[in-house]
C-alpha cells in the first residue's frame, strides 16, 4: 500500500501543537531490572471514581417511526414500553457504552464503539478511495467545520466557498484569520450548484484575478442538498471539482449534515394530507426501498469515493437524523488531518458529551442493530422529509403566483431547503433586487410566514445581489403537514399581493 | 447602582468578534403600516421538528449516597425504583427542561433553567460583591479556561500561573499566543499556596525584571484545593491578592472544580474501614453538618465575593461534583467578559450538549429540590472524599517512611489532591532532585502505584526543580477504602526501600 501525507495543506497553527499530559508518566526507557507491577493501583488521575456519579442507570423509551408520538392510537401501543433501551452502570458488551464509561473522562476523539461505528458506518455509504482514513467525533458540524479551518488555513490564506452559503461558516475562516473567497452559484435547470466555468477560470487565473492573494488552500462547499439553495452535485460534477483540487493542490472540505435524506423528484410518488403520522409514513414517498437500493440508486456519492490522496475532509453531524441537541457528529479525513484536530480538541472543547455518545451509540445498537438498522431509520425519516418536500411543492405549483409565472423553486434531490424564486425580479439590477427583497420578505412576514433571504446566507451581498432574488424554504421545522400547506400558501399569497400591489410593501 | 466596564482588559481578538445569524430577519424597522401576524409558521430554522427526534421518554435512575451500588443490600431497595427522574417529550413545568427542547438547538449560552440554577447556587454560595456579572455554560472546565484566556490574552500578552498547576492551561495560554510565567508555590506550613511575597515584589518590580514583557494581564490560580498541591488560600489571603490585581489592573481566573469538597483537618473525625458505603457514610467525617454550617463555616470564599470591579472569572464544572462525561461547567464574571466569552463560544464548539443539561437540570431539580439539595449531594460527596483522604494520611503516617523523617504530606482542606514530598530530597540541588525524583517514580510504578511527579505538572521544569520533590497524590479514582490502604503502603514501602537501597533504583 501507498502511503502518502498531506502535511503540505495543514495549517503552520495546528502542525505546531503538541498533545501531553501531566498523567502520562515517565517517557525514558525503563532502568535496568524494571518489572511492571501486575496489579498497579492509581493515586494519579485526577478522576473520580464513577462509585461518585448518582446516576445508578437509565431507560430510554424510543418511537418506531418520526412523529409517532402525533398518533392517539400508536401512543397506547408505545406505553407499553416494548420499545426501550436500558443502559446500566457496567456492561461486559464491547459494542455498548455503560454509565461508568459513559459518564467517565474520556479521550477526545470519542469513545471506541461510536467511533468505531462512524466508520463501519462510512465504509458502508461512502467509503473514502484510499486507506489512510480515520474519524474523530466533534460536537456537531459547527465545531467540525471550525476545526476543519483551524486545521488547513493559516492567518492570510483563501478559502473558495459557495457564494450563497451556511454563513456561520465564515465565523470558523474568520477564526483562523483567512480569506473567503465566494464563487458563484449555478441557477439554471440541473445546476449543480458551483459555477465550474467560473471555478476553473479563476484558478487558471489566479495571479491575475487576485494579484495579492496567495491560491487557495480549500475549497468549502455543501454538496448535497446545498443549504441554502438545495442544489446537489453529481457523481461526475464532484469528479471534475476534484480534479481541480488536485491540478491546484487544495483541500475540499465537503459539509454533509442531512444528505442521506435523500428526496425522489417531484410527482414521482403520491402526496397527500393524511391523519396519523404513520399513515402518513405509510402514503408517502419512497415506498419499499431496501437500504441496499437506496445505498445503490438514492445516495449522491460522497467526494470520499473520489479522493485517492487524502485531500477530503468530510464533515457530518448527527443534528439532523438524531437530534441537534445532542451535540456531536464527526469528521472523516486523512490520518494527518484528523491527528491536527485531535490536538486542537484538546484546546477547544474536550470532545463531545459522554452522555450524548452513550446514548446515540447504545440506541443505535440495541434499538436499531448497527449500520443497516440506523440507514433504516434514515429511511423513515427521509419517507417523511420526501412527503413534506413534496407538499410545500404542490402547494406552491397550485398557488396563482406560480401559475401566473412569478414564483419557481428548484426540487431538492436531498436535504430540507427549497430555492423560491422570486422570478419577476429577474434580470433586475441589484439596488432594484436589494429593495423589492427586503420589501417583500415584510410582506411574507405580514403574512404569516417567515422565511431566510438569500442574500442573508450571502458570503459577500454585493457579489451576489443579482442572483439574491430568492428566499430559502426549510419544510424541517414544521408541526404537521397542515402547516405545511399552510405556509406555502401564505409565502405564495404574500407575493401575488405584493406584486399585484405595484411591487411595494 | 454604579455601572462600570473592565472592557480594557478583554483581548483584541474576543472584543473584534461579532455575533449574527442569518435566520434573525431584517434589522431595519418595518415599514409604514407593518403589522405582524398573531400566528407565524416557519419555514425559516433549519432545525427538526422535534417529532423527527426518536427518544419519546426518558427514566433515569439515581442512587441516594456515592457507591451506594457496592452496597448489596441497599442495592434491593435501589431496585424498587423509588428513585428516578422520568424525562418526557413536552413538558409545562419552566423549572424543568424537556426533550421537545433539550434535544433541539438552543442558546450557546445554555438553556434557561440550567443557566438560571447555576446563578442561583453562586449567589447562595459565593455570592459576587457586585452586580453586573453573568453566568453561561461551558462543554467543562477546560473550555471555560481556555474561553478565559481567549477573552483576556492577545498574542504577546503575560499571564501569571502558580509554577506547578493543571497544565492543559498551558494550551489555551499558548492557542492565545500569550506568555506564561511561572510564581513559586509556598510549601511552608499554613501556606496559602502562592507566594504572595515573591509575588508582590515581582510586580512592583516588573519592568526591571520582564523589561520586555509587557505587565501581566491576569492571574491564573486553583485557590482552593489547588491542583497539584492540594493547598488552599483563606479568605485573608485573597483579599491581599485581589489588591494586587486591582493595583497592578490584571484580571483573576479562578479555577475551582472540586473547592465545594471542603475536607475537616485530619484527625478531626473518624477513620475506620468499613465493610458497605452507608456504613462507611454514616461512620465517616464532617458529620450532621447542615447546608448553613457548611456555607457559614466550612466552604472557602471565592475572589467573587472581593471582587467589585468585575476582574474576576470564576471557572466551575460539573465533572467533580455529578461526572465528567457530562462535559458540563459554567463560569461566572463581568457581563462584558460573558458576552464575548458567549461570541467565541458560536465558534469553538455551540454550547454544551443539550442532553447533559437536561439530565443534570431535571436530576437536581427533581431529585435533589434545588440548589440547597443540590449543595445536599455535595456534602455526602465530602464525607466520602473526607473519609479518603483521612484513610489515605493515616496509612502515610503509620509508615515506615514517614516515621523515620523521609516523607511528609500537606493535609489539603479542600478537594482531591495530596502533596507527597520526598523530605530526604530537601535542600537537594536541581540535578540531584530530577534524577532521584525520575528514579523514585519507576520504584513507585514497580511497586504497583501510579502518582504524579510535581516536575510533570510545573510551568517551567527549571524554574521550579529546586521544588520538584514531590508527588501528587489522588484519592478519587480509587474503587473503594481497601484500595486506598494498599497505595499508600505501597507508595510508602517504595519510597522506603529506595531510600534504603542507597537511593537507586
Amino acid at each position: 500500500m501507498n502511503r502518502f501525507t498531506i502535511d503540505h495543506l495543514i495549517s503552520k497553527r495546528a502542525s505546531k501543537r503538541e498533545s501531553s499530559h501531566f498523567t502520562s508518566g515517565p517517557q525514558e526507557t525503563p532502568p535496568v531490572g524494571f518489572k511492571p507491577h501486575p496489579d498497579p493501583l492509581l493515586l494519579s488521575y485526577g478522576a473520580p471514581n464513577n462509585g461518585f456519579f448518582p446516576i445508578e442507570s437509565s431507560k430510554v423509551n424510543l418511537v418506531d417511526y418520526p412523529f409517532q408520538h402525533q398518533d392517539k392510537l400508536e401512543r397506547d401501543y408505545f406505553e407499553e414500553n416494548t420499545h426501550s433501551v436500558n443502559i446500566t452502570r457496567y456492561t461486559t458488551n464491547p459494542d455498548l457504552i455503560d454509565l461508568s464509561t459513559g459518564l467517565q473522562y474520556a479521550a477526545v476523539e470519542g469513545h471506541k464503539p461510536l467511533l468505531q461505528f462512524t466508520k463501519d458506518f462510512i465504509k458502508r455509504t461512502h467509503n473514502p478511495n484510499y486507506n489512510q482514513w480515520e474519524s474523530i467525533l466533534t460536537t456537531g458540524a459547527s465545531d467540525g467545520l471550525n476545526k476543519a479551518c483551524d486545521a488547513i488555513l493559516d492567518v492570510g490564506d483563501v478559502i473558495l466557498i459557495e457564494e450563497f452559503t451556511f454563513t456561520p461558516f465564515l465565523r470558523f475562516v474568520n477564526n483562523a484569520g483567512a480569506t473567503p473567497i465566494p464563487i458563484p452559484i449555478d441557477f439554471s435547470p440541473e445546476s449543480n450548484g458551483i459555477n465550474l466555468n467560473y471555478l476553473t477560470e479563476m484558478l487558471g487565473n489566479w495571479s491575475n484575478k487576485y494579484p495579492d492573494l496567495p491560491k487557495p488552500k480549500a475549497l468549502y462547499t455543501i454538496a448535497t442538498g446545498q443549504n441554502p439553495t438545495g442544489l446537489t452535485q453529481t457523481f461526475q460534477f464532484r469528479k471534475q471539482v476534484y480534479k481541480l483540487a488536485e491540478l491546484h493542490d487544495f483541500i475540499i472540505i465537503e459539509d454533509d449534515p442531512y444528505g442521506y435524506l435523500t428526496l425522489p423528484r417531484y410527482g414521482t410518488t403520491t402526496t397527500t394530507t393524511t391523519t396519523t403520522a404513520a399513515a402518513a409514513a405509510a402514503a408517502a414517498a419512497p415506498k419499499e426501498v431496501t437500504v441496499d437500493e437506496y445505498l445503490k440508486s438514492h445516495l449522491t456519492p460522497s467526494f470520499l469515493e473520489i479522493d485517492t490522496r487524502g485531500r477530503v475532509i468530510r464533515v457530518e453531524t448527527f443534528s439532523k437524523l438524531f437530534a441537534p441537541g445532542l451535540r456531536l457528529g464527526f469528521i472523516i479525513a486523512h490520518e494527518s488531518i484528523i491527528k491536527v484536530i485531535k490536538n486542537y480538541s484538546e484546546t477547544v472543547n474536550r470532545g463531545a458529551s459522554g452522555l450524548s455518545q452513550l446514548v446515540v451509540n447504545n440506541v443505535i445498537h440495541d434499538k436499531f442493530g448497527g449500520v443497516d438498522g440506523w440507514i433504516g431509520w434514515i429511511l423513515k425519516m427521509r419517507q417523511t422529509y420526501s412527503q413534506r418536500k413534496d407538499l410545500l411543492l404542490k402547494t406552491i405549483f397550485e398557488s396563482k403566483a406560480y401559475q401566473q409565472g412569478l414564483v419557481d423553486v428548484i426540487d431538492p434531490q436531498a436535504g430540507m431547503f427549497v430555492t423560491f424564486k422570486i422570478k419577476f425580479l429577474d434580470g433586475r439590477n441589484q439596488e432594484e433586487i436589494t429593495t423589492k427583497m427586503k420589501q417583500l420578505l415584510w410582506k411574507t412576514i405580514s403574512y404569516g410566514v417567515r422565511v431566510v433571504s438569500g442574500s442573508n446566507m450571502s458570503v459577500d451581498a454585493n457579489f451576489s445581489s443579482e442572483r439574491s432574488n430568492f428566499f430559502r424554504l426549510c419544510y424541517a421545522p414544521a408541526n404537521n403537514d397542515k402547516e405545511i400547506i399552510e405556509s406555502g400558501k401564505r409565502l405564495t399569497n404574500a407575493v401575488l399581493e405584493f406584486y399585484n400591489n405595484g411591487e411595494k410593501y
